[in-house]
């Protein structure tokens, strides 16, 4: 089909708050620097959700959404050189300009002063933000019925047999390595590892609070664990969530609305001071202080993971700054995507930390809206759908 | 004198908002390890005037306030061995355990985990917190008129003739260094010098942002000018603070008011992008979220250095962190200050840094109302008193 428009199955939002809708679409061939991409195994993360509730600003309609997958590359447009058909990849919304020729091609964070500061690639941003593609200025995607063109989602789109993606946004990863696990390296489970990782650098022997037991804090959980950090301590309203973190490394557990004090406080004390990291895995502002206010005065770092709603601010008093906390955020974990995605599939394979288990649920492709469901009723880690 | 009480001059805080009155007060001997030091100049800072404004919550009445000096040690305590009479030193409010022997005698700050990780020793906070001595948990102070105690402040009392030190707060530095001109080392030149330094850790061809241009702004300046800085870009209301600022290292100048956007936005236009790092040298919440938000998307460092009014919080949005901007403070510029206060001394005789210029005023001791006026109407940088 190289060079061919292909007709296929995609899961279409319409609209705000409307189930998707599984129809035919028609993905056109990928342009130059574009990779067309047969998506084998896709998860949904909340972001998904957000787009689809209508609160985010960026959301486009109607659109492709999912982020967190896997797949085959089918064929590469024009210039394309670190990718060919047939490679096992992972689509990444955060996209990496090529590491082999930084000099020369490369978006202004990439190079000079700021490389190797951030993760926060710019050069396909502009493009992806507004669902297109950087060679023409527009979506691969149109419906079959009508040719209506439908925007990308992220830069990846995944919740489609076939989709097409900017070659900054392709993770080439090892043929030999499971398509419906990998694909959560994605999304969550890279984020809450690179968050202990890259952002906070947790060491051996440091106390750990998280808070949030979902994907996301499981991993940071699962990150902590492999620095050897001496406490994690878990903190959730649902403790249902207590033993499955247990099993991914918590040593301690605590229930907020257990406790009539501030949660920080509690914290406070449990540790003789506060804790050496904190990370709030949630998306809640209040949340969010009380993970910056629970560090130890001194060198606490706090690290902010979770999305809050948009318009919603965190506050403290600057005295927790002035006595030497640290507050920080996220995105990606700040894993350099394409590089290091391919070394986290490695790692995984060796067996240094958990990929399966986060994995609750498995539909077929056209069940989509269910998975949306149980995410939203917050049945499910991780819901893996086959196309 | 050794063993026995001096009588001399003091400036006490009878109450807050009253004028400091210059009368004869009592010095007792130095107790258990406790140095007493003949001040022999004193600056004064913003600290001083927020306690004797009656707003500092730990303030207590009557004090001798102080904690920006320079002295020679008049005798010792039993147990003393880090200072000798004669010696010549800088208290600092900022104590810090022996060095020499970390692990025998340190608090848990300086020890173990958090060994190296901050400046915020604890091992006679919970003293000078209270404006009493550990030895015996009474001031060394009496007014000489009835015998009333009087309580210390910060660890250091440097508005009197003779004060006492827990020896933990003691700087010994080389008896050919300058004492009026390094007393300024004890706390606002260090700070700004220290935020550049320690906190921000600011490297050659960064871009800086400096919010508020008094002596702590302007040790900004001079730190970001001798960690080689591309750009140092001078922010503050009033425009006469603009050419000093040039003298120190400034290169570029932004007056908020001239402008009818929020300055963190024409920040971020002036730099394509943020600055590298920014530092807040006022104590305004509103600057402080300036601040951090006209950093760069991906790696740009925000210090709060200022102290803002009791119960005041900053806020910003989340999402600033999460795509990579770091809010920090600082707490005399993290500088451990016995071991580096000396160090700063051979740095500063090696013309490494400014001293001699933040010195806009000298006044006697007797006049040191007035010097608080100068403070109040923000006319003076450093106005150094001698003893
Ligand atoms: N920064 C990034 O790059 C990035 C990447 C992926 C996900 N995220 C965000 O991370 C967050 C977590 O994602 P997830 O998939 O793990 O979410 P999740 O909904 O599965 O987990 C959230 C957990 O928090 C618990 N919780 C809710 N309110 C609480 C409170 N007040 N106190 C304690 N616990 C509380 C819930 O019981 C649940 O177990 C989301 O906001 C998501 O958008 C960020
Ligand atoms: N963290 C620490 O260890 C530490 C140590 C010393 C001092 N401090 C604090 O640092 C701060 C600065 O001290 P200083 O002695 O340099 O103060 P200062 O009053 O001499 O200087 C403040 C400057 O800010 C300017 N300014 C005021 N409002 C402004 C605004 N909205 N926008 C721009 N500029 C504005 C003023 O014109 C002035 O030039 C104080 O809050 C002080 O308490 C902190
Ligand atoms: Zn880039
Ligand atoms: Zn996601
Ligand atoms: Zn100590
Ligand atoms: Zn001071």
């Amino acid at each position: 089909m190289t060079g061919q428009p292909i007709t296929c199955k995609a899961a279409v939002a319409m609209g705000a708050k409307e189930p998707l809708q599984v129809v035919d679409v028609v993905v056109g061939p990928p342009q130059k620097g574009e990779v067309r991409i047969k998506i084998t195994h896709t998860a949904l993360c909340h972001t998904d959700e957000f787009t689809l509730s209508g609160d985010d600003p960026e959301g486009l309609f109607p659109c492709i959404l999912g982020h967190e997958a896997a797949g085959i590359v089918e064929s590469v447009g024009e210039g394309v050189t670190t990718c060919k058909p047939g490679d096992h990849v992972i689509p990444c919304y955060q996209a990496e300009c090529f590491p082999s020729d930084r000099e020369k091609n490369t978006c202004p964070t990439c190079r000079g002063y700021s490389l190797g500061k951030t993760n926060l690639c710019g050069k396909v941003r502009a493009f992806t933000g507004k669902g297109i593609m950087r060679a023409d200025g527009k979506p691969r995607f149109t419906l079959k019925a009508d040719g209506t063109p439908i925007y990308h989602f992220m830069g990846t789109s995944t919740f489609a047999e076939y989709t097409v993606l900017h070659e900054e946004s392709v993770a080439v990863v090892r043929n030999d390595a499971p398509l419906d696990k990998v694909c959560l390296l994605g999304c969550g489970v890279s984020t809450g590892l690179g968050a202990v990782w890259n952002t906070a650098k947790v060491e051996e022997g440091a106390s750990v609070a998280v808070f949030g037991l979902g994907t996301v804090g499981l991993a940071v959980i699962d990150g902590a664990r492999a620095a050897k950090a001496s406490r994690i301590i878990a903190v959730d309203l649902d403790e249902s969530k207590f033993e499955r973190a247990r099993a991914f490394g918590a040593t301690e557990f605590v229930n907020p609305a257990k406790h009539d004090r501030p949660i920080q406080q509690v914290l406070v004390e449990m540790t003789n001071g506060g804790v050496d990291y904190s990370f709030e895995c949630i998306g809640n502002v209040k949340v969010m202080r009380a993970a910056l206010e629970c560090c130890a005065k001194g060198w606490g770092v706090s690290t902010i993971i979770g999305v809050a709603g948009a318009g919603q601010e965190i506050a403290t008093r600057p005295f927790q700054l002035v006595t030497g906390r640290v507050w920080k955020g996220t995105a990606f974990g700040g894993f350099q995507s394409r590089s290091m995605v391919p070394k986290l599939v490695d790692r995984y394979l060796n067996g240094e930390f958990k990929v399966d288990e986060y994995i609750t649920h498995t539909l077929a492709f056209d069940h989509i809206n269910e998975a949306f469901d149980l995410l939203r009723k917050g049945q499910c880690l991780r819901c893996v759908m086959t196309l």
